[in-house]
């Protein structure tokens, strides 16, 4: 399970300045400290960008890439940045991500092919949605593989995110068991190694308290663990929470275990 | 998940004394402070009581059941003890308990039948050993099955054990995983809602202290709770476990999620 950090989202007000101002040290800062901490990779979450997209992104992705030799996900809805975002990495980057909607079929997609590089899709319906259940989930994993091999996307550069729903929904934990099947069985159902993602903040939305926040993001780390999940992007600045990773990495490896 | 405290056990010097000098006061004391924490019943680790075994353990069960108002486990190999402690149950107990070890099916199982207890089954090998991997227990379990049909012992009455083991072992965390796959697979393979028991304190056997123990089973607890176990065989006097097995059911249940 590699941890891809969460932590540099636009929305942040700090970070927001700074991409405002083109200020690069607060985000150079975060990187750094998301690497020191124990991030494997590094999500940039520039929102929509609908200012100023292309030299936005550009700073962002430059900033980082000088600050921190780590991947980086690419973390927005607006074509026009995650292009930019693209031309400007020097290492294969990830882009977060493509769905069934139209727009991001059409416009998301074909730049996956064009800088080969690693695409995460939402297991989302075609409308937008989360869909109710595992089905819906592996109806869209379905189709969503058909797309990507259709523009020539190999199977490996491939990552699914079956969307962790906050618990705070109505059918919230119903959802997340859903969520654990489906990291489960799309290798069977696919027929190849397939990787997922899952966002284990969004757990937590509306929590109210930080100890509610890592009690059940910790109870739920581990189950995403065992489920076989390949990336799992967090606060990366929750030690105990990076603890964790290594500790259930350590359960569920097919490696002889050492206490650490 | 129920948690079933496994901090009677007659190893601990203190219980050993009050045992040996029939001394109801440190077991009792014990046996509330596992309740207050919130163990829903409580297992008496006898040992193999090789002396006076009827006497002793009809005092533990006598003292226990004095105390607390739980359902009580009966935790020891030797026949003559089992059959004491379950005459001195006043509520259904459970046998802990049966294997394929010829032994066993000889003198555990027919008690099982004659008190209408509640029968925990180890998926171990005939010859005692654990198996290698989670066929070798589906294994054990279809037998094991076979033979409470056969002794009359209805399945709602069955709680399989797939054995936990130390990760310390050579393969322990491979060994872990095929159990996690066993409680998830019993259901399918038997054809009925399969009660399912593990025992979290074995999986750090010989941890080098306290805080590796703990964050070990804080991470196994989960994956065993998202798997499907009924039953948690556990130090009930570790607060954070206790408050992960509560946040683990709410994450798994399936009705409406509140924060606590």
């Amino acid at each position: 399970m590699i941890v891809v950090a969460d932590n540099l989202r636009i929305t942040r007000p700090f970070i927001g300045r700074a991409v405002e101002q083109l200020d690069p040290a607060p985000v150079r800062e975060l990187a750094m400290r998301c690497r020191d901490a124990g991030a494997e990779a590094i999500d940039i979450n520039s929102g929509p960008l609908s200012r100023k997209p292309a030299e936005r992104m550009t700073f962002l992705v430059e900033t980082v890439q000088a600050a921190v030799d780590l991947p980086l996900v690419l973390d927005t809805t607006n074509p026009d940045a995650m292009a930019a975002g693209l031309t400007a990495c020097r290492r294969r980057p990830v882009i977060n991500g493509l769905s069934l909607e139209k727009d991001k079929l059409a416009r998301i997609l074909p730049l996956a092919t064009r800088y080969d590089c690693d695409l995460i899709a939402y297991l989302l319906r075609p409308d937008g949605h989360v869909p109710p259940d595992a089905a819906g989930r592996m109806e869209s994993a379905i189709a969503l593989f058909d797309k990507c091999q259709q523009a020539g996307i190999t199977p490996d550069r491939l990552i699914f995110d079956p969307v962790v729903a906050p618990l705070a929904w109505q059918d919230g934990n119903r959802q997340n068991m859903a969520v654990l099947d489906v990291i489960r069985s799309l290798p069977d159902l696919l027929g190849f190694p397939v990787h997922t993602i899952a966002g284990l903040s969004n757990l937590t939305t509306g929590a109210p308290g930080s100890d509610l926040r890592r009690r059940y993001q910790s109870a739920f780390l581990p189950m995403l663990a065992a489920a076989g999940t390949t990336m799992i992007l967090m606060n990366a600045l929750d030690p105990s929470l990076v603890t964790a990773v290594g500790d259930c990495r350590r359960i569920c490896a097919d490696t002889v275990f050492t206490w650490q």
